[in-house]
């Protein structure tokens, strides 16, 4: 029985999953984590109903574990308890996928060394990735390598959404509105495709609010506009990253408070968004249980900018026939989406409050204009029938 | 009779005009421009019909003309073609108000000392505008100096649109989104109370499109965001400056280029926007009468932005009564105006096309349900006003 295992590598955590590939759709059979990676490394696994098989068990080491020991850890105990599992391909999360790839690739040692060029465009993402594919490949050199990019759904979005007013020399060396978090789009775009297809055929706004957090405007299931562009640093405020912000801000940084691109790198990606705002917490959970004027300030700004964005991006549709919430706030906080979708009765959205509140799957009225939906993403499958189409 | 004398003084140029204030709306009697200011500085004098009593005149010197020597060739000229004129009063564009001005104030060496604080916030204009006060004080010891602030008619926007999501330690030392062209949006708002109450007392995005460019959501009058933030390069795009950007292009520039940020801002504040998207030039006319696709695709761009920003507008004013157009740009321009427009029908924008061929007071169609108006600006009578009010 033929598996794929697909690996999410971020700066300290490695996300894993296993998938029977006998159906033409795949199946989870395991799930996990590695967190930690660079500290005191722990690893967990869970079975396909969420049940935790190993909870936080601290992984081994003599020294610091890496990505690959990391790895080596969370294969040794898929093999504990899934023995007959046969690894025959392994998909990859890649942040990035420059120009090249508009859908998911096989990749190769040489593809990961044309990949490692995009890490000045995603520092903080991309080197995570490719070591995640480096220690994949030496732990599977038989296996078909598979990536899979969060810029490629938004690779063939209009010229205007993919420019900055900036010299053209500037566009042809790649510094373009990228935009991410395409996984997740991709996956609701199919998610629209079978469960509302007329809908899908339309103008739709996908608001993946997570720690990350960006808003994608699609037409007939393709993405025409994003919230985020050329880093993962733009459009709505996250939980530490600042989202929109004046150029000039940076400017005076540099001028005036005397701020390296590091020191200002810092600032911008890890203690801003909410955590800088309420001066609390990065977790819009712990916000909205704190009574602190700060805190309600940063949910205020939070909700505030995404209502804007989705102004915006309607105006990029030239219309907007809904609105689908995912990620982790968008499909568990149902005062997150209320306040975000207060004061829009004028574009035609209008929620039903019983069903926001329990986080159904249609959350606006049966009257409204626009119909606003909550499907939870699923970045996993969408990589492992990547891995299932391109070994097909 | 007494006379007001208004100063607007950009980097290499001085605009000025001379009002009569003995009617209750001062009117203005002469008007006239200082160009090149550092260079080979010309003189322009015109009445109020627009006719040239001096068109372009080498100012004459045996260095280099300074703002100083400007006024003083401007005021020469005036004597020459107005000897009655009488200036109890100078009044001043000075962009950057600071927290502390939400209105136009009399000014002294204090204020002066005060103002220059902020040239930080705007190292390119408000150095000059502040030399421009400096100089007329020299001219004018026994005048009264009246500041007319671009920031203070956003200054009492709601918190969510003047705040960044970076540490609250910003926010409490000045970086804010202040918002600019506010003499512009003033004016706009009084025509507004004068000739459409109705409109002025809904919602009104105002398109305040020249050189520089930026958009503000007025309720009431009153402005409730603006495209311009922090500094004059946030928003659309402009003739020179990039508008909205990627805060991640800038580390981009920094870490990968090795740009400086005199580097950077020379790059965004100069050599961005329609020249750098067209390579061909920072006037929209040249690009409207150029068959290059570069140029259609700076055109492209700066519609397809504004049209976001006015969505994202409308979203931040939870609704739209009508759009205004002003500026050089939004003045003259039916082709802009109309591909702003287009695309917006799901807002309830739908433009007469003979009306805005003429560049009529309405433009939109009798049964459209948001009117759009073209108004031509003047924030020299604003200044003027202020004058006469703060002199009594």
């Amino acid at each position: 029985m033929a598996h794929a295992l697909t690996l999410n590598a971020g700066s300290s955590s490695l996300k894993f999953g296993l998938f029977d590939l006998s159906a033409v759709e795949p199946s989870l059979i395991a799930s996990g984590k590695a967190d930690r990676i660079g500290g005191a490394a722990t690893l967990t696994l869970k079975n396909p109903d969420g049940v935790r098989l190993i909870d936080a068990a601290p992984i081994p080491t003599d020294g610091v574990v890496d990505h690959q020991g990391a790895l080596a850890t969370a294969l040794n105990a898929l093999n504990d308890h899934l023995p007959q599992a046969d690894i025959v391909t392994v998909g990859h999360r890649i942040v990035h996928g420059g120009l090249h790839y508009s859908g998911p690739a096989l990749i190769d040692a040489k593809s990961v060394e044309k990949l490692a060029e995009l890490e000045p465009f995603a520092p903080l993402h991309q080197p995570h990735n490719l070591a995640a594919v480096r220690a994949a490949m030496q732990e599977f050199p038989q296996a078909a390598q598979v990536g899979c990019f969060d810029t490629a759904f938004h690779r063939d979005h209009p010229f205007v959404n993919d420019v900055f007013a900036l010299p053209r020399a500037y566009y042809d060396k790649g510094v373009r509105r990228y935009g991410f978090h395409g996984l997740s789009y991709d996956y609701i775009a199919g998610e629209l495709a079978r469960t509302a297809p007329q809908l899908h055929a339309g103008r739709v706004v996908v608001a993946h609010l997570g720690n990350g957090a960006s808003m994608c405007g699609m037409k007939a299931g393709q993405s025409m506009a994003s919230s985020m562009g050329f880093s993962t640093l733009d459009g709505l405020p996250m939980g530490t990253r600042c989202g929109q912000i004046d150029p000039g801000v940076l400017l005076y940084l540099m001028q005036q408070e005397g701020l390296s691109a590091d020191g200002i790198s810092t600032l911008l990606y890890t203690q801003s968004g909410l955590l800088g705002l309420s001066g609390l917490s990065n977790d819009m959970r712990t916000l909205q249980s704190s009574d602190s004027e700060q805190a309600q300030q940063a949910i205020d700004y939070f909700t505030f900018r995404a209502r804007r964005e989705l102004g915006g991006l309607a105006a990029a549709l030239e219309g907007l026939d809904g609105v689908v919430f995912c990620g982790g706030i968008g499909e568990n906080s149902s005062l997150i989406r209320d306040r975000i979708c207060a004061g829009l009765g004028w574009i035609g959205i209008e929620i039903d409050a019983a069903a926001n509140a329990t986080n159904a799957p249609v959350i606006s009225t049966e009257t409204a204009q626009v119909k606003v939906m909550v499907i939870p993403t699923n970045e996993e499958i969408v990589i492992a029938r990547a891995c299932a189409k391109l070994t097909g």
